[in-house]
């Protein structure tokens, strides 16, 4: 799976390797991320006038002519089916907030490189200069004839859900908010495997969200079409129910969405007898929350660095613990999800992805686990080489079979 | 000069070999045209999850932080001052004219590989589904953030010079219509070794421009801000000149600046006696006006495919002949100035390309000739490794001089 890594730029440094050298941090991330964590290359020769006369012109202009003649062939002869623009207006970046457009660039690189090496698919960090979603929605409608797919990062809510629901309304390349839905799905392939791990269907559990922004709001909906019994969401001053008149129009439809069972005030207080606890938010859970929560419950504390409950804390009351860290076991990591939804996508030119093509990507997300399932493995990890094979062919199968692939 | 090439997609392709084969026009352009001519690739190892943590969470937050604080650190830690876009609304495209973005794209991966391949510039096709220019203006202003520079390429007259106006003005990062200035640059550095050869000093020449688009407008700028000695410019309806009532205001403006002799009529009588013909137009000129020029003429017949003048034709008058074909000596081709252009701009990271760069580029570029200089042979090879590095060197040198360099 893994591409070759070259460093182009290693011996064509002009200035010595002296650059900025002098008030580096003495942190290993700032050498690793001198000069950028990326390049462009010519998959094409051109070493000569033959080469660039194919290449570029006047060769060039053949292909041009039939393109215009019948521009479905802009998929078949250049690179727009294969390189998605990762989209951000730099104002939720990873915990750090709204840090703008240039500061997010070494995460929309670093996703970029990820969409290489885990899913073989190109893609371009487009941090832009604007918050106003309009104008954000405006952008990328322009900028979508040289790209296949948009994926959208960082984007703070709730301007988030506008942007996305109107850039998929007005393209027809896949859009998709990957701190949504690629922490819903790749929430549901481990939730998924915790149910089957403890003998339970989806529809038994109760779960209960922490946080009600971009995931929060995604992975409740997400659980809910995937057929979870029942799920609360709360925000700082509670979970969010129909009593509530407080709410923001994201909000208000969520309550008419969740909540079934009618809770109301403190997440603490929801928590007792819940069978799953997901944590999106940076708070901090007392443990004799998570100890009222019902016997055998799963407990996916995702928030970085500082999960919301201890692993520790959690796995004295837990039948299943996972976080969003690399050093606990089941690390829930969007990066499980993005590059094989992706590639499925562009592999059989989707217009959208669908709730279906979502659900797939989970189910065979979870699969890769197969008959290793057990506590400490009911997600594999972003280095299992099965994983992005997998996802990708189940996307593309699910496109197919959902009517939204065009080969 | 010339990065190594590799094709990652030539053993990932998903159909088996058959996509769209049974209908491809037996065309070898459109075989090496197929899933594009280029690719992104990480610069740094995503081996497993000690790489993930540096170059992606936790890790990268450390870098996005430092950014944020002092913003001119993107320079460093990011791409940004290593990769240019690439920007077209596809409305003057070769010699194809509006054929819209997707049908522009194979020019513009084209246009990407060529930054590569000659000057170590990372560069991303941008191709916009609008012809608006302040749309335009408003899109590249909102994209920069995520750029070291823009070139503009392939945007219809007049509007190319009203974007790149407004851009050049709202912008701290070079933005360069390659279509004017690149192919002014090439044609002074020729033009200068042509004057060399024969003796003659550039104020002693007058030239006549056939074509008065993006291309014929910079290159009488440009030549006489290089100091030839006078210059008229011809469009559809004869030379530019104040009596005409039927100017734009940019023909107005050039009818300004040029013409000192007065000229009025036919482009065929303003030959009559000129040292210098410079074909951008795409018509044709008859043998007995390139008969009247002056002896010990220049022709430069630069349209593509079918020079202005053939040169078989214009041998028989003119001491030096030029085209813009690579299958006659002395091609006029940009792309001996561009990548230079770009890559000396980016490594001093100058806030604009000032007319100094742009006379020192010519300098270069001419200078690469050196006492090798004949009829034949008055411009490099785009495949002479001198020309890159010496258009980078010359460039940066002069914005520092100019005092736009910022490092």
């Amino acid at each position: 799976m893994a591409a070759e890594i070259v460093n182009p730029r290693s011996d064509s440094d002009t200035d010595g390797g002296t650059r900025g050298a002098s008030d580096e941090p003495f942190d290993p991330a700032f050498a690793l991320h001198r000069g950028g964590k990326m390049a462009v290359q010519a998959t094409v020769p051109v070493r000569d006038k033959d080469d660039l006369s194919l290449a570029y012109t006047p060769g060039v202009a053949k292909v041009c002519s039939a393109i215009a003649e019948r521009p479905e062939l802009v998929h078949d002869y250049t690179w727009k089916s294969q390189v998605v623009a990762v989209v951000t207006d730099g104002t939720a970046v990873l915990g750090l907030g709204d840090i703008g457009p240039e500061a997010s660039l070494p995460v929309m690189e670093g996703k970029a490189i990820l969409f290489k090496q885990f899913g073989g698919v190109d893609a371009v960090p487009i941090a832009l200069a604007t918050t106003d979603a309009d104008e954000i929605v405006e952008t990328v409608v322009r900028l979508a004839p040289s790209f296949g797919g948009v994926n959208l990062e960082d984007i703070s809510a709730p301007r988030c859900f506008e942007i996305e629901r109107k850039l998929q309304e007005r393209l027809d390349i896949p859009v998709f908010h990957d701190d949504q839905h690629g922490t819903a799905i790749v929430t549901l392939a481990a939730l998924r495997n915790a149910a089957r791990l403890t003998g339970r269907g989806l529809g038994d559990l109760r779960a209960v969200i922490s946080g009600a922004g971009a995931a929060g709001v995604a992975i409740a909906k997400f659980l809910l079409a995937a057929g979870l019994g029942d799920v609360a969401v709360a925000d700082r001053k509670g979970v969010v129910s129909r009593d509530r008149d407080d709410l923001t129009p994201v909000k208000r439809e969520l309550a008419e969405l969740t909540n079934k069972a009618g809770l109301s005030g403190p997440l603490e207080s929801a928590l007792a007898g819940a069978d799953v606890f997901i944590g999106v938010s940076g708070g901090t859970v007392p443990e004799a929350a998570v100890a009222s929560m019902a016997p055998g419950s799963f407990v996916f504390a995702m928030a970085n660095p500082n999960p919301e409950v201890h692993p520790d804390v959690a796995h004295k009351y837990a039948a299943v613990v996972a976080t969003g860290r690399s050093d606990f076991p089941n690390q829930i990591n969007n990066v499980l999800a993005f590059p094989g939804i992706f590639a499925g996508a562009l592999q059989v030119r989707a217009s959208r992805i669908t709730e279906g093509m979502k659900i797939a990507a989970a189910d065979a997300l979870a699969d890769v686990v197969g008959d290793d399932l057990a506590a400490d493995y009911v997600i594999p990890s972003p280095f299992d080489e099965r994983v992005a094979p997998a996802v990708t062919a189940a996307v593309a199968a699910a496109a197919r079979a959902e009517g939204v692939a065009r080969r």
